[in-house]
């Protein structure tokens, strides 16, 4: 029984990319089931991908993560493979998994994909989603070979981690940032709700979020719904991180957010 | 036996929306095979999804619908699932699924998803595809459950339909609409070929074109290929309905044409 | 046992049109792994997606390509089903298949795709992918037809065929073209590490890359890795052609280059 994999990129869907990958993954793995998380992260954007692959991974069947934002591609980062509780994530070296691995329990086995056997033969450089990840995680899927076939064991401690920004909340007021902004312009922020609670914010509070030299007075309230059409809202979201939206409207457009904007949220003076 | 899956949403490819719920469906129903008919419904547009999934579902292997257009989202709009004599169709009730619902034969039985234990367990506000509507169409494509596990029954003529644009043809004159604009450039309008015969329009006629003040002479013809590159023709398009195109080229650039654009055709005076 | 299904159009995927090729393909091979090599091809561009499917092709598993990009739709152009070593392709016959054929060894068999019988009934006008193209593929695929009884034999030889430029080398110049730039800016073009090694190139050389009235002079390395980021570099690519790359920017933005350019490499005078 093959394992499913699930599989994230910032290909696009415009190249045949993602289609050869896939081919590999049936070629290799002709049971496994594959589950497109996306293809659309920013292109390079390492920071992105780690996060969506994050937010993806506690929804997805258990077995095999292939995640590919690869900005150096072609130079000596490595390409590894991680066995957690949850299963494998494979990609490459450079902060992209690490999230995903210590959200699901941590990395017993990491293992530099060096082993060229299980890699595809290419003329000219290496396209390493097709050539080394694709083939690396199909092979985990198909239970055709052990984690330390793939390649030399590595340190735990020596895999690329990834820097995600801490909120600051000193003087009861709590600086964080837009983590990712949504297709409908919902403003996911590193800010969660214990930390609301910690500056003695309430649910059903009116609060001032400034974004820059801009200040807005919004509430913060359970849902949506319980604001007008076109007003702001602060609230929980589906991932349990405090958000700034809009009733069927964009808090991206409304209150200047993009994914990295610093977002101050307090009590109003 | 699992059915398979038809999904349909605005959600885009960009952010792992779809991903998320087809790990979901994976989970539940591992052997179901989905079908994502498109995700690219522009965001928020009912009335585009709702045609979108009445003009696919015809060709959709019998099984399950997951619909979710949802612009009301996290309000007090009921979800439902509704059984006709083609299967299962699931999403919000606010008539994206009505047209599927009469063309697949009308509901025998319309449930309300309230049942929690049904349902993901989520921090914050409700990601309805991923937390509702998606276990409830994997549960139903696995088989296990009744939909009367999933909720209350509700009275069939309760469901929200959707209103269609009529065709008026009163004085020998075609009053009709565009319902769709495809990546083409075609638009098809609501108007069928039996409007057409009403008023004494037969194929192979020239026949007048009006889109606001501008008014064209073009031929009704059974294919693009009956005209000349770059020439309009009016002819039956593939779901059976009268539609503008342009032969190698764009009705809806060239006679400005777009979804819910008034079309009126008669005969030449 | 169903063959596996490479599908390749440029339908885009905001319309519904590769779901509903997809429900066709499930409808009569429900056990057919369908694999997505791209349905972002330029509208209309056959040579665009004859290169795509002969850079993917040999990638899939073997099994039955289903290639759809064909501006002429509507018109006489025929739809045929070709017999290759690797299985069979089918499509237009407007050259969209020629290079996959040939790359998989050749036609033993070409036929019309006629045989109304194994085509969808329609209203209107056809939409062949979903009508015609689809079907066959399925059908192949399924093991429910041979190849013979979807139509009439045509001669191999009448196939239409792709023509695709020629490098000129006299004088030790290579004057060639580039064939595709991918999303990330990265041009490929149709000249070969064989073309360079005629005129006396090497690798580790530096060349003369023109483009039209501009003249870059460009180290030609094994890998984006071999020189700094922002720099520009001739390399063999991933497909073993001879490709302009920017590492960590875009080729396409620097040096002007689109699908179908001019571009001239010489040794630097």
């Amino acid at each position: 029984m093959s394992l499913p994999v699930a599989f994230l990129t910032d290909y696009g869907l415009t190249d045949e990319f993602v289609g050869v990958c896939h081919a590999v993954l049936a070629r290799i793995a002709p049971d496994s089931r594959v589950i497109d998380i996306s293809h659309g992260v920013e292109r390079g954007n390492v920071r992105a991908g780690a996060l969506t692959l994050v937010r993806s991974i506690q929804y997805m069947p258990e077995g095999v993560a292939l995640a590919v934002v690869d900005p150096t591609v072609g130079t000596e980062r490595r390409g590894i493979a991680a066995q957690t509780p949850w299963g494998y994530l494979v990609g490459p070296d450079n902060g992209l998994l690490a999230p995903a691995v210590q959200m699901t329990g941590g990395a017993s086995l990491i293992v530099s994909l060096e082993e060229a056997k299980y890699q595809l033969p290419r003329d000219g450089v290496t396209f390493d989603g097709r050539d080394i990840f694709a083939p690396a995680a199909a092979l985990l899927a198909a239970g055709e070979v052990e984690i330390s076939d793939l390649g030399p064991e590595v340190e735990t401690g020596s895999a690329v981690p990834l820097m995600l920004p801490l909120v600051d909340d000193s003087d009861g007021i709590l600086r964080g940032e837009v983590l990712w902004v949504d297709g409908f312009g919902n403003a996911q922020t590193n800010i969660t709700p214990e930390d609301m609670a910690a500056v003695g914010l309430k649910l059903g509070a009116t609060v001032e979020v400034a974004v820059g030299a801009s200040k807005y007075l919004v509430d913060w309230r359970s849902s949506y719904g319980d604001v007008e059409p076109g007003e702001g809202v602060v609230h929980i979201d589906s991932y349990g991180q405090i958000a700034v939206a809009v009733r069927e409207g964009s808090a991206s457009a409304d209150f200047n957010l993009t994914a990295s904007s610093s977002v101050v949220i307090s009590s109003p003076q």
